[in-house]
């Protein structure tokens, strides 16, 4: 392990350099605009897995984005890691907001700016230059299979089927994925829980044209004004979503897992202040930690209609947008919730408007044991590098991916992320700390001893 | 009179060459980049009355857009009618919903296409040329004044100025504006009342940057959810207005009142055809033609925040913005709803947000006496060319200068529209029929005979 940590310590530099050059990449997977570049993402991948030794490294067509595929079997008979990333990124808008391009990454006081730099370029290109460390310096205990997809900021779909066709490919003990976050870069943690989504587009059509707000308003309906309505009407006054049946699945955590909560470290005041606002807003009867954690949310990501230029424009705009997700817990079925919110949208749109919803995309919550071997090693590992036992911490955001695992191939997934929630993931100004970056490759090769021991024990 | 109609009729190919070539200028005041067009639009109306014959022609500067100035005083002792009118235009968008390019001309089923062709270069070009046959045929029986503005659409401030600047050369017995609709063209009708408008823009600001919606949904105020929840609860049940005193200066119409309005021609069925509606939607209590004409409303005119483009992005956004109209009645004060709507808006905001408030223009409701000189001289012109007595009705939009005109000179205004309802102003596909267009032109002429007839009796 020495010799491996040398190697880390020997080549960080080109580690980095190797990872600017991939954040150059503009791999937004939502906008069809950047096809070319996301494919140039995957081919990057797939190249610098060659490089570091991996074999049969390849893309993996997809009806979307292709899957990047690489391996290195040492053995038969030792157990098989399988790492899963994604090499898509978030769109970069506000453009405006970012003080430095999304696309052309700085290093300022220790920390990359970059679209991607965490989520999730950066925590993947951690597994692959620990792979490179572990291979070059001999050291790699376990079977390790790459698998890097280029859809996962637009739900994964591909990714789903890719998994289904692909299972004796696919096989492993265990699936290590770095897309998540520890609670500081003192206090580290490993996510045992994620929330699912249901994503969906709405609109209201009101008037078939735009018309004048002076010679209609007060005698059409405005469908603005009207999915104002519509949307308010989702929440009660306790914070509660009021689509019938909501809760209906929502695995409620007793006294015990909630008291179990209460003991992660938080502190309100400085959450509030790093986010500049005077107050959090949530569900009645909840903490901070458990409304973004354990209950699902409601959230309109966008909305738009009518005249949004400069200046004034009287007018009764014909259509009005919106997007609006849906975060899950253990055991709400995206499926079902997504068809609950459509036809309780349509249900209380008035009679002067049409409704459509388009779903967009979906995914479930995952819980992961802690018994397991696996989190048993990402725990070791953790605590190895950091110095300090990790917190099992439940995380708030989605990643679709370990559900499926689960269901397809059988396989429980560990969530050994590095980064930070202040990361602004998804955000201008997206940033991934250089102590991370290395606390990352430095702790996998930890993972992959500690596996393989109490895999053959 | 009938060598001026001649002259209207020989002449009616070369008129609406000259208005296409105006209405192929973008005058859009609301957007700075048009502001050169803006410009050569009064130039246009300059040179178009100089040709004319039009006398003291000259652009008022202003702090914003010119004043077009031109008269012709044919005696002191002859009554003086004040032609005012806009040259500037509303902002074009959606340009995809147009038909054919708002600023190219196109005529069609004997209708002009085009932004402005209704709102209010048509009709202000049908007095231009009015005046024009007037004069070249020595039947011009009393003296006029053009005050052609290039601010209507965003408020006309810097026209109020001007007014109280120069009200030694503004004095005239009738200001005659043609800036409104009749009921049909078989239908002529007056507009005897405008409703005033109170015009803001909202923002709202949840965090001081947008936010991965999984991480923080649910813990952090949305400020769209937000913004949705507050513009909804600014209408009750009944569809009233909760801002406390909305309604406290609102002047009720009296039963007799609401009976003769009862009495204009009106087809629920063919308007809610023509809007695609199912059904139509306001204040509980009063009918359509009331809610779009004698009582207050509240619309939102454009919303915007969050992720809009393509695709699904999973963001808790930092801001939501609104631009919000309210329609006035008499005895309504523009400037006193502005600041309940302020005062409110603000008073509702939940801990978790900030918001601002910005007033963009006001205008006050106006009402015109049928009993008046200016009144019985265009009934009787409409008459004579329509064939019919026209309805006396109220309109549901707003020109603040006819309060303008009536505080800084002491004038009323005599509202004769040659538009329809169905022209789209402000919308997608803007257009005006060459019938309105030469019944104008026709028409005005007789507003002046009679004028001067009912002037010198």
């Amino acid at each position: 392990m020495k010799k491996t940590q040398a190697y880390i310590q020997a080549n960080q530099q080109r580690f980095l350099e190797e990872l600017l050059d991939l954040l150059r990449i503009p791999s937004i997977s939502a906008d069809p605009t950047y096809a070319g570049d996301v494919r140039r993402a995957a081919e990057f991948i797939a190249n610098n897995l060659r490089q570091s030794g991996a074999d049969q490294v390849r893309l993996e067509e997809t009806a979307g984005f292709p899957v990047v595929y690489g391996e290195k079997m040492i053995d038969p008979k030792a157990p098989t890691v399988l790492v899963y990333g994604h090499y898509d990124v978030q769109p970069a808008d506000p453009l405006e907001l970012w003080e430095s391009p999304p696309f052309e990454p700085v290093i300022k006081d220790e920390i990359i700016y970059a679209r991607g730099s965490c989520d999730d370029k950066g925590q993947v290109f951690m597994h692959v230059k620990a792979f490179e460390a572990m291979l070059a310096t001999n050291n790699l205990p376990c079977n390790i299979k790459f698998m890097i997809e280029g859809e996962e900021e637009i739900g994964s779909n591909n990714l789903a089927i890719f998994v289904a066709n692909n299972k004796e490919l696919l096989q492993a003990d265990v699936i290590l994925i770095s897309d998540t976050a520890i609670i500081a870069n003192d206090i580290p943690s490993i996510d045992v829980g994620l929330r699912g989504l249901s994503y969906l587009e709405v609109t209201v059509q009101g008037p078939n044209r735009d018309l004048h707000s002076g010679v209609y308003g007060g005698a059409v309906a405005n469908p603005i004004n009207i999915l104002c309505e519509m949307i308010a009407s989702m929440h009660d006054e306790f914070n509660q979503i009021t689509i019938p049946g909501f809760y209906e699945a929502v695995q409620e955590l007793g006294a015990t897992d909630r008291a179990a909560m209460a003991q992660t470290p938080f502190d309100l005041e400085a959450y509030q202040k790093d986010l500049g606002i005077a107050s959090v807003h949530g569900e009645k009867g909840y903490s901070t930690l458990e409304r973004a954690s354990i209950r699902p949310t409601l959230d309109v990501n966008g909305i738009w209609g009518g005249y949004i230029g400069e200046g004034a424009k009287t007018v009764l705009p014909s259509l009005a947008h919106a997007k609006i997700s849906m975060r899950l817990v253990p055991n709400q079925s995206s499926e079902k919730i997504t068809q609950l919110f459509t036809d309780h949208f349509k249900s209380i749109a008035p009679k002067g408007v049409k409704v459509t919803v388009t779903p967009h995309h979906g995914g479930e919550a995952y819980v992961m044991p802690t018994d397991t071997i696996a989190y048993q090693a990402a725990s070791k590992a953790l605590a190895e590098t950091f110095g300090k036992e990790p917190v099992p911490t439940r995380g708030g955001g989605s990643i679709p991916v370990p559900t499926v695992f689960e269901k397809e191939l059988g396989i429980k997934s560990v969530l050994m992320g590095f980064g930070l929630d202040s990361d602004a993931i998804h955000s201008p100004n997206e940033h991934f700390g250089l102590f991370n970056f290395y606390k990352g490759i430095e702790t996998i090769p930890h993972f992959f001893k500690h596996f393989y021991a109490l895999s053959t024990k």
